[in-house]
């Protein structure tokens, strides 16, 4: 029905960057079982046109930036040749009490 | 169960614009019956700390700038003192073709 | 914009049971820190009209039945006059590990 | 983070039916293009165990009974072997005025 809720594109985003993790042999369970846990600490997203809910869409992801405390990741979502959605979200990885912590081994692969 | 997640944060924005608006007398109704589309064209959002499903928390919404073309909204969600989300949230308005139009007067208010 | 994607209204039966909860002076916050989980069972779900974004919509909630293993909430969404969607949804109670626990006091207000 | 909210399931469930029907040469767009919408009437959906967002995940879809009102499927969400989730979905048609109308051909492949 109708046009996707612009809300959804960071569940696409989400997606993406854990196929890509996946893809890379990244190993996020390890991660989760050290007790850290990866979050979203900024999206900077534009909306150029929107997808159907019947579309075949694309994500598309890239690793824009890693450092000790953070990695971003590029998005766009395609439905072929034409942008829908362009996007930079950034991660950090916390621990139980919500204090940052180094980006772990087991994500940068 | 447990914390809330990213993309929700983007619901509550649109809650607390919907309550703004409606408070200020504006007529989003007479904007859809004239063919017109409010659409999020961008959004910059910082997650400090997270909601958990039980938390009680204050969405603060702000009119930062209103062009011909463009409403920016700032968003601030709190838990009490705690800022935990701070966003800024750009709307357009389109036609049924996708062409950008006017602000319209009905949502000037 | 248009119509509420239909599995929001999960979401508003979940504000529904909370506020509900809140008001009776039940102590979510208790059972979560004794390391146990509410989890939704089951969800029947009619939807008879659907709400706009713009809509004021009423939630209501009521129990329909408590057992040892389960919690019943009856939801109905409203529209001033109109009912938009009535449901049921099953609660139960687990533990770290998944397993069915009774349902605790604190929620049984 | 952690397990997948259940509401996020119904929208695995359109991503099923919405394959299923592209994969039989369904012709949705028709559907819309005629002014058409469908929509979900009814869900009745168990859910076993939750999903983690890491997981890898089948959707399978079902027709269990088409009417000239209704299309009733059945889903399951399954994790390998395991079976998560359990569901059956109603859809019918409606008009602009949200009148039912026949199921079209178009659906029916």
């Amino acid at each position: 029905m109708g046009l996707v809720h612009h809300s959804n594109y960071l569940r696409y985003f989400e997606i993406g960057r854990t196929e890509f993790l996946r893809s890379a042999g990244g190993r996020y369970r390890e991660v989760e079982e050290a007790g850290l846990y990866v979050v979203v600490v900024h999206i900077d997203c534009r909306y150029r046109a929107s997808a159907r809910y019947d579309d075949e869409i694309q994500i598309v992801t890239r690793i824009a930036k890693i450092t000790a405390a953070k990695i971003i990741h590029e998005y766009e979502i395609r439905r072929g040749d034409e942008l829908l959605v362009q996007a930079t979200v950034t991660l950090a990885v916390i621990d139980k009490n919500g204090q940052l912590q180094r980006v772990p081994e087991a994500l940068l692969t």
